[in-house]
């Protein structure tokens, strides 16, 4: 059978990083179309895409006929416009996360979709293909220790660039556990409250954080986030599940343990490309998998959805200092029944 | 030099355990009285202390004029009773925690001790004499990671008996986290908020946890406990501090690793008593060196007016679910200066 | 660029895997041809390998010309004659360890490839492949902790069948170890010798075992392997190296921690498959880049020369019980230089 | 009651801190004599002691009939003329290891003390009082996994001065594995093996080690000791247990975690002092405990012999190269039913 034939939009970090691994660690899959409006970015990335035309938009690489699917990396607010004519085409997409900035504009790609009449969607919310994160979800769901009761998340970013702002806390960062305690859980987000630890003077001067985040579900499980950008030391993702009768964590680095110099140390990684490589890879490939059958493996345009409305209710908590409750639209038949 | 001659006041559970520590751990120190209207306990508990006289009051103990120093282990509803003659009559005092059950008869025990001309109690926070906490106090106060921002505390008990009721959680049970978070930070608490997280249908049916509480300093750090008194796997009390460069953990657990049915494994302590031994040991034996010295070596009165008005607030909080305050009384200069 | 076209030959347990994974994991490789005299076992195998016919032997596979590129997983004594005339064809090789049962057959396969005036044959260790191996080599290259002055390897599997036998425990089992001390060390294994730990009754009743084994190097270090077969509660692959001035370790479990029951537990490999699950896909996909330009990547004929001599010498010692030399014959130029 | 009187001998290193040790840390006992030849270093060492009186000889101090019991702390060459008149006296003494330098003046003792009639010596083998080695040797005696098959041992010293020799390697170090596998199996060591590490080039220029001790027991158990007296990064004293059904491991630090420049550690013991702080403590207050009563708790003078007689064996190993037998006089009744 021949390779799934793939546009990448958007040849930025992310984009670059998906053609890179599309050709060299995915099976079944080449990058035939770069879709990017910088052509010197485009033809950067090219240099690992041998296979691969530059497109300066979506449109002109649908036209030529000579894609199967899509992967979308921009930046969350310039989707949509992609989004578009990819479901009026019919192709397959991963869509990075955010599906899109907002609900409303996710409820458009939601009926998009809907008109198009098949499942084409899926969002890259890459945690849910780390080995740990399916590891906790299999031990809520069998209840070998009970009832889930919490979660103690920590996402910690060794630093931020200057340009992220407090908002992003939220959109950008947070929206991985919003999206992780759904995919724990198995159901939504039902509230949002939001505090401040002390600030971090290590932070740009303009951010106010670490931040505690408190997401309750719809099944009244309690998760607490600690959200921290400038935790300088490296990067961290880890997650303590509370259950009935017994706790378990995912998240602690493993590898090669020295002792040196009076300490016994690992190494802690310093960004989420090693931290969720594993899960990256295993996200594309379960991607390619179900596409060359028309199928998607993974979270939906819906859970793109409920994850961009949860967010609007953390804006409004953080920026309140209030409790937002979130609210859904009613769930249609076509995404129910998993 | 003669050893100290200790009147043990309450020969309950943890009156009889402290009659043991004294008289098998503690070095220049031996119990000679104790006090206990209940002679069928004392007697038993008197089986560890051969030279020790029951009384049924404090005041016989004192009157017969065979004592150097008092411990007291009832519960706190009783201790403003035992603290006050104690005091005139100028002797040092070890007291479990709480000092009393609320700030209003803490500050009379405060004025008592103020007019009696010295720090003659010393409050039974044996959390500040773990190594961890003490580890980990030094770290905050040397400043090597920056600030300190934060702190995650789980406090987990395997079960509770039926007596045990909602307001415990928090005078009961996060007292021991108000006052570490205190000795941790050296600063009072300045508020308190309290969460729910799913309750746990192991708990006995009149409770709902665990709980999530905030406490802020005034300092601006943010301690998130979770208090769990339902956790059935075992007993367990964890920090974890966030700084402004890294983050310490203390009370994991150590011991002999086991490989065995394919599980890799260290036993959990089942109960406060081996996760705090040594702490216990610790506490008591620096309160005999001072005492005989005439001084106190650790919280001393005006720590447990502290704790005793912050868990006023915290149980204002649960009640409430809103943001309780806490307010002081300003610091005597009695007090101040360590 | 077309995928290179695989021949595997042996359609047994590795066989079958080594199918499995080319056709799902690697990038840029097919199975085309699976050679097997059982035809019903070949066609099983062939159910995970849609474009790939089946040879009974390897020269009608290499009659057909249909084949790029040879993985040969059958067991070591049947190597010999499919190495040779696919030498002659001059097609890359992947060859399952050993790459022959002895020195004398190994010598006639180097000799072989030599005058085929090219490496052809790259061998199936897979430990080189392994993330800790890679690193706790890099850190005895670098030496950050100064000279590496000893090994302590620890080789335990759960179990082994009845047809398993005492010399298997060098030739089957302890080849990794010898092949991973020289890979760790860059050093040839100068001499071997055996002891045992008391007899594990768990084991078959003909074998004698767990084992001791030092393999010092010609470099002088000396390693120190515990070849344990019936270990019973998992698969397990460690090393501890000792350095000048410090410690490392590698082959702990990671993954998901779990406190239930009083214990706080991880769980441990069951078999050599999710140990090394990484390293054999990492192996094949570097040797298919490699063969695609005509090239090795990976342990050598000579390597696997050494390694048959070690193992004689490993026999010899476990016959004896005395200390065993290994004698080789020089490195010819046409292996020299790394 | 009042305490016990004891007499330290020797005011070395050891002496120092056992005086600190009884006069701080031991419930029922005080120094009440030094027994030190050299005046000054007698007088430093009683800055501790209020209650002592300085001796020149241990003669002297048993004539003045102020001492109860005796705990020896000089080196070993000078421990047998100090027991012999406190035998004589009838007094109980706690020596500190080795209970001799070689078997036939270990015998000499063991003589002396049938002569008196009763069990007067323990010997200060004090790993028998640490937490895991008493875990581990109960886990051996339940049979839990089943029988015990081997065991690993790490002895790790950072650094050594330079007036300690190769002979030390066996008599002063490995002694304390000698007397540990005896104390964790039941049985005694029957033959010892030495083969070297590469040498430690930071290792005094006449030193050879690390070095590999083999010990098997009667019962066929075989231990695998690393001596590394040079080990520079910390003091470390490990042991791994391979069962029938399983592993278990001791000795690994426990304490603070901490993140920090992309590492994850821990604190690593510097010196033998903390690492068995809490044995020591416990083997000297047992011994009082015993000694109060007239008797010892802990490790005979007939276990000093045999450890004296399997040093022997050792050194003659390290000597040789080859594999030296222990022999052992039977065991009197006078010893045996533990």
């Amino acid at each position: 059978m021949s390779d799934l034939r793939i546009a990448v939009v958007g040849a930025g970090l992310m984009g670059a990083d998906h053609i890179i691994r599309i050709n060299s660690r995915i099976v079944g899959a080449v990058v035939t179309a770069v879709v990017e409006p910088d052509e010197g970015r485009a033809r950067a990335a090219m240099e690992n895409a041998p296979s691969a035309t530059w497109y300066s938009s979506i449109e002109d690489a649908l036209q030529a006929q000579a894609i199967d699917a899509v992967l979308i990396a921009t930046p969350g607010q310039f989707h949509e416009p992609v989004l578009m004519p990819v479901l009026a085409a019919g192709l397959p997409i991963l869509c990075e996360k955010p599906l899109t900035p907002d609900s409303a504009s996710a409820l458009r790609v939601v009926e998009a979709e809907m008109a198009a009449g098949k499942k084409l969607i899926q969002v890259g919310f890459m945690r849910r293909f780390d080995a740990g994160y399916m590891e906790l979800r299999e031990l809520i769901a069998n209840k070998e220790q009970g009832e889930l009761l919490g979660l103690h998340c920590a996402h910690r970013n060794p630093t931020v660039p200057e340009s992220y702002h407090n908002d992003m806390l939220i959109f950008d960062s947070v929206v991985h556990e919003i999206d992780a305690v759904r995919y724990l859980t198995d159901s939504p987000i039902a509230s949002v409250e939001v505090r401040h630890f002390k600030r971090n003077t290590k932070s740009p001067s303009h951010l106010n954080e670490p931040i505690l985040v408190m997401l309750e579900t719809e099944s009244s499980v309690l998760a607490v986030v600690e959200m921290n950008v400038s935790a300088q030391f490296g990067y961290q993702v880890r997650t303590e599940a509370i259950f009935e009768e017994g706790l378990a964590e995912i998240g602690r680095t493993s590898g090669m343990t020295t002792n040196f110099a009076s300490q016994i140390s690992m190494a802690e990684n310093t960004s989420f490309k090693p931290r969720f490589a594993a899960a990256y890879d295993l996200q594309v490939q379960r991607w390619v998998n179900a596409a060359t059958q028309g199928l998607i493996d993974g979270p939906s345009a819906w859970d793109g959805y409920l994850a961009a409305s949860a967010v609007e209710a953390g804006l409004e908590a953080l920026h309140t200092g209030g409790k937002a409750s979130v609210s859904y639209m009613p769930i249609p038949d076509f995404y129910s029944g998993r």
